[in-house]
């Protein structure tokens, strides 16, 4: 069945029997004119947005739709982690073309509807729309932070550890490979970093908790244009070792698929999703005992007259180049 | 000078220092992950979103991108009028070509922010991308309400008077007009409404404060349209008179510019951004006490079983067909 013949309204009813939820703190959902939401009374509010076009953000020529649906979500909800919160609720506007299967929506919807319910971010609303070509997806996140557990990319420190969550480089890796050969004979695990990636929700609550996180920042458009990010806003400087940086097992090994060093991807590899983090250099210890999840210690903040740096596996110092993901 | 050559982050600090404001209740705002909102302590949160894409909700041979801007958020702002809400902040994602001009980018965030400052909803991020065909705008907004003012469209009650802001048609007898017509030759009255539409946020919170309204909406499809949301959710019917509905006065002079009867356009026009909202008939007086702004009641709300009807100027009842917009 195709979606100019369920019409809107018919899209919107089904969307409000499958896809949107209720929980305790949604007072009012889908089927009004906006969603009602309670928040704690000591909290403050995140709001975040972002948006997925088909044929520049994804191709449905090598993922699904349940992937791009879980995908679009998660990119929103690595942006609550990045600052230390967790999400509420998220809303979603989606251009669809007039020809599209009602199935294939749904399958889209419950992408998200699936992220949402693993990371606790009911769907309440969104706006339905048609689009000339090809799917636009964008979808903001509304969530909440306590006041002292807000961590921008504004406050590292100088002498500051830098740290990164998990390991890096697959997304990309998964992405290349992707593009050049059919998915059906690909390893899952190759390509599963880049189609279902996690936002580091708990991970950056147990952080905001246990430390004092003087700066954080996920990792979307790739490790140096974040760690670029972290020194422009904070004002400093930093030192990355090129041995410290947790480069993924699975592309040390076959990077040359792709024709790429595995530091290369593990610099530049966006849509990671990882949390990029600086806090007091007294932590070290602490920060070693964390069984959970992994955190490797890459650098240090310096002052900005010193720049980006990256000392290589011989010792010397490089200007640590800037190649990540931009739109434009 | 053209997008693709200041690159995103020359747009993001373009945008941070001409656009994305900061007030009291803006703790971060754009050029982080997300920003951080303080809300009222006893407030519940509401958001919305609204979508635009360009040759399907707007053509730029007949409309500016200032306007497009103004509109994009008026619409989101409609729908926290329509919960009986006041906005909080709004964040942006944007689709637009490499080759778009900066400066053009620039106007349609300037059209944004003139309806955010005169509405009291700063922009306070988003997420700006790259579109292969044509703009593609979304908007979320976040607002807050008092858990007795929520207004949703599912409280109408049998007895209910049915009553409207402002005046109707006026909005798609300019989109009509535009269409049709250079626009240098147009009355700027005849398209005021449909280019720079007003939300009735004040109102709003007018009525919340001094009536017991049992239901609200905002007219963004059309007043059949509306009416019928408000029955099928409140599981009521309704009776509208003909001679009580506030057909704007241009198009009753002039709505056979475009072949339209000036009922049909005060019936069925979209974009007019007025409020639709029931409250019970003891308040019949107190309504008419109101000057600050022009309320109408235009009919009452009956059993489910009664259905939608409308009294014509002959006093004959007909159903009341419903024509307003749909996507699909």
């Amino acid at each position: 069945v195709k979606i100019e013949k369920i019409g809107e309204f018919g899209l919107i009813k089904l969307l409000r029997k499958k896809i949107f939820s209720k929980d305790r703190r949604i007072i009012v959902n889908i089927g009004d004119d906006a969603a009602v939401i309670k928040s704690s009374k000591d909290k403050l509010l995140i709001l975040t947005t972002d948006a997925l076009i088909e044929k520049v953000h994804f191709d449905l020529k090598y993922c699904t739709l349940l992937e791009v649906g879980w995908k679009s979500l998660v990119a929103n909800l690595s942006d609550i982690a990045a600052m230390g919160g967790t999400p509420l609720a998220g809303v979603v506007s989606l251009g669809i073309p007039k020809k599209s299967e009602v199935g294939k929506v749904l399958t889209l919807y419950q992408g998200m509807q699936k992220a949402g319910k693993k990371y606790n971010c009911p769907l309440v609303g969104g706006d339905t729309v048609f689009s000339p070509k090809g799917l636009v997806i964008s979808i903001a996140v509304l969530g909440e932070v306590k006041k002292e557990s807000i961590t921008t990319r504004s406050g590292a420190k100088q002498r500051d550890l830098v740290c990164v969550t998990g390991d890096l480089g697959l997304s990309q890796f998964g992405l290349e490979l992707l593009k050049k050969i059919p998915r059906k004979t690909l390893k899952s695990t190759w390509i599963k970093k880049h189609l279902l990636p996690e936002p580091r929700i708990e991970e950056s609550q147990f952080l905001v908790k246990n430390f004092r996180i003087n700066s954080m920042i996920d990792i979307s458009d790739g490790l140096s244009s974040e760690i670029n990010h972290i020194a422009n806003e904070s004002k400093v400087g930093a030192i990355i070792y090129e041995e410290k940086i947790p480069i993924n097992p699975l592309i040390q090994k076959n990077a040359k698929l792709i024709n790429k060093s595995p530091l290369d991807l593990a610099l530049n590899s966006g849509e990671e999703y990882e949390l990029l983090f600086t806090l007091p250099e007294k932590y070290q210890k602490k920060l070693d005992s964390i069984k959970d999840f992994k955190i490797s210690v890459i650098g240090k903040i310096v002052s900005a007259r010193e720049g980006l740096k990256i000392v290589g596996k011989d010792g010397k110092k490089r200007n640590l180049e800037f190649k990540g993901y931009t739109h434009f």
